[in-house]
């Protein structure tokens, strides 16, 4: 499985076309000289060849590299392969780091690949971060929806106010009741779930081409829906300990060459750190200083396992330029597409964007939520929640640190239900991924949390399923290849 | 209520500031003498001002007519009001019409404080497009997702894959069998109701600034939702009878100004018209042509009266240039903010571009109305749903030539649930309008159907309601109304 890519080119130039690859390789060649693809064109991903020719990405990889080696194709960084073309190689992206240069993002091809993978039924899910099945109330949360399709069936069925359900916002401004400024009902906007949240929000604060500062790594969903609105970003260096780097902010945000700072100040993605109320002061402080709007990403902020830790920034927001967003797709239920946002002075704006997107949000889900919420159910079941994602990370990232090899390294995160874990030299997060899923487990490669394809030194792994007998399988399995790989 | 502004003007003059708009004149002048409010600054809307003093909206124009003739503030067209500027005034967009130059749309802060006056309980609903509850299965539709709720609850709780329920694309899948190329379930992508279906093929097709043709008048959501992208229009001429004229729009696509098409092919709102079959090869044959994508807004289209007519164009797109949109929230029930795309060629960018703005659509309601239509209960709905509005339009149509002065123009609609009323000169559909909502109805003006503001000599009336006593009380005092600014 892990037979280098020169043996097996080696292999196959004996003339004996008897592997699978070799014989895809054929048919591809042929379909090059023919015109079938034309140069400059993309050829089908990896993901999109296996399922085709019924083969692994393995196999498909090692086909393309041998396209490439034979001059037919070229790889083009964090885009894939494509034919080759006799026109002049495209400028590549300015290079990011110390030097804040504002970059394109290019990731949508390689992580939509990736992340289309966790709906394998044949893929022990460590991939998406997502608290399981098991340890959220869903019965609970489905006859609380049932109740409201019966007995409130006209509000149920109408277009919501494009602000959201009235108890709704009531209840999630009651929330704020602890911040410096509390907020009243008709400041909470509510959306369908957390990215369309930060999708209207980046909307808001910027055009297309300008620069948005992100912590590096970062949420790759939040780089691709950059990517997606032609945004580009700077990458500001984050750690487990500290959080985003808050002198490197403020050079950025000095230079006036960032419209934006789109951030999150609890149980971070990936890298779990929650940041400290001087922090999150000093954040908010800044975004006021240089007038710059923050998007606060806080879809974790309510898995904090210690909450008293989990003020949001938004709390010290006096000057109401920071965007809040949130869900409940993490601590309740993905299926019911509810989040929201208060979205401080850029109210009029959200509004507007949101109404010519989706018009407004779903009834019958906004209805149960708000009595979820007003019943006492939500902040109950949250306390099970934290406690079970606490184990669970726990109980995983020992689990790892015993079947990886001498040299990974995990930090116990503050909160959510990811796990950063840092390989050893050698082994490589891109080609452990690869050889991970050929084995029946979906991670991610370090590699999708930067625009630049940095932290190939580093795999997140899910922690959202309690640690059984499988799961331990599964990081046994993973350990095994990174051993391997790193031998 | 209807006193002019000269006469208001005229009697503020006498130094009595007995009259409230007086006051807020006063106050407001004094504020922009003070500089609460900057050269150039937008005053609040109408609406906005009249919620803010308890006044009507009809006062506040007169106050702000009576700052504009102060030399306080300027009048933008499409805009508002601004505080006058020593600065050279803004460059006004490229006029539209024959000569096919793309515009500007400026719409938003008119349309949006328009629309929200369709959740007044004290206005009768003949604004926003929308069949009535009334006439639609509630219960059924609620008992439906009550039981998916309780039986189905794992698939009700999970993310839906980003393409949507497996059997629901199916089943609307099944619908194109009719087609020249039936799709496959595979090309077929669920959404977040049809505005988001739109939203995402606007950005699939075009870039910010690109221009796109759209029919004129033209459904104002579309022209709001072009404006939140940044996207441009060239507005090609509409009648009754024929549609969008082909002729004009095969000129625009000639000189190479769009980037692409968005229409309606079947019970077009506002005119209410549906293109012959032999007009619907032909906008898709001058696709093809010129290589320009379609995108066809098909909401209406299971409500044409006669739905034999109604084939979309869809239809005969073999190049797979149009992008086919659609929803369930006019013919079923709009808050489950369901709808569905045939992306054509552009599935790839269209499933990106939709992870990364909602990731998915809700999972109960795509259960519930895969349901609906396995069951047929769907097709059984709207064979009494188009009797109903039907009926409703012939009766409502027949109220308004019996209540409105002698000039007024109705004719029936093919599909849907609106009248395009045509007023006698010198009525003024924006004049109507604030009288009627001063009255207590709801209605749109013809002027927010095109980015220029035409069309002031005619309204759109929602007939989604029974046409009974309170609607025809309502009909009854807009023609008095309309008799009465006429004279």
């Amino acid at each position: 499985m892990n037979r280098n890519v020169e043996e097996m080119a080696a292999l196959a130039e004996d003339g004996r076309p008897n592997y699978l690859y070799e014989r895809i390789c054929q048919r591809l060649e042929g379909q090059i000289s023919g015109g079938t693809y034309a140069p400059g064109e993309q050829l089908p991903s990896l993901r999109r060849m296996s399922r085709l020719f019924g083969v692994s990405v393995t196999t498909v990889m090692q086909c393309y590299r041998k396209l490439e080696a034979d001059g037919y194709v070229e790889a083009r960084p964090q885009s894939g392969f494509f034919v080759r073309s006799r026109e002049p190689a495209a400028v590549p992206a300015a290079p990011s780091g110390p030097d804040l240069l504002p970059t394109e993002v290019g990731l949508s091809e390689r992580v939509l690949e990736r992340m289309a993978l966790h709906r394998e039924p044949s893929l022990l899910r460590l991939g998406i971060a997502l608290p399981a099945i098991d340890v959220q109330p869903v019965q609970r949360i489905m006859r609380t929806l049932a109740d409201v399709s019966r007995h409130r069936s006209m509000d149920a069925w109408d277009y919501m106010h494009p602000h959201g359900h009235e108890a709704l916002r009531h209840l999630l401004a009651r929330r704020s009741l602890t911040h410096e400024a509390p907020l009243s009902p008709e400041e909470v906007f509510v959306t369908s779930g957390c990215m369309e949240a930060m999708s209207i929000a980046v909307r808001c604060i910027s055009r297309p081409g300008d620069a948005i500062a992100v912590e590096s790594p970062a949420y790759y969903g939040t780089l691709l829906m950059l990517e997606a609105h032609k945004r580009r970003v700077v990458e500001i260096p984050a750690s487990q300990h500290d959080g985003i780097c808050l002198d490197t902010l403020e050079r950025a945000f000095a230079r006036g060459t960032v419209a934006g700072c789109l951030f999150s100040a609890n149980a971070q993605n990936p890298l779990g750190f929650t940041m400290s109320d001087t922090a999150k002061r000093r954040i908010v402080a800044l975004s006021a200083r240089y007038g710059i709007p923050l998007i606060e990403n806080d879809i974790w902020g309510d898995t904090v396992y210690d909450p008293g830790l989990a003020t949001p920034a938004k709390a010290y927001d006096s000057a109401g330029l920071v965007i809040y967003c949130n869900s409940f797709s993490k601590t309740l239920v993905p299926g019911f597409r509810v989040g929201w946002a208060l979205p401080g002075r850029f109210l009029r704006r959200f509004q507007e964007i949101k109404l010519l997107t989706s018009i407004t949000s779903p009834s019958p889900q906004q209805i149960a939520l708000a009595r979820l919420l007003e019943s006492g159910a939500y902040e109950q079941h949250l306390i099970e929640l934290r406690g079970c994602l606490e184990r669970q990370a726990r109980e995983t990232g020992e689990a790892i640190l015993d079947a990886f090899p001498e040299g990974t390294a995990v930090e116990m995160p503050s909160g959510g239900c990811v796990l950063w874990v840092r390989l050893p030299a050698g082994v490589g997060a891109e080609r452990l991924f690869e050889a991970a899923v050929e084995a029946g487990v979906h991670i991610f490669p370090g590699t999708v949390f930067s625009s630049g394809g940095e932290f190939d030194d580093c795999i997140r792994v899910n922690v959202g399923n309690p640690c059984s007998a499988a799961v331990r399988a599964g990081v046994g399995k993973l350990g095994r290849l990174a051993g391997e790989l790193a031998a």
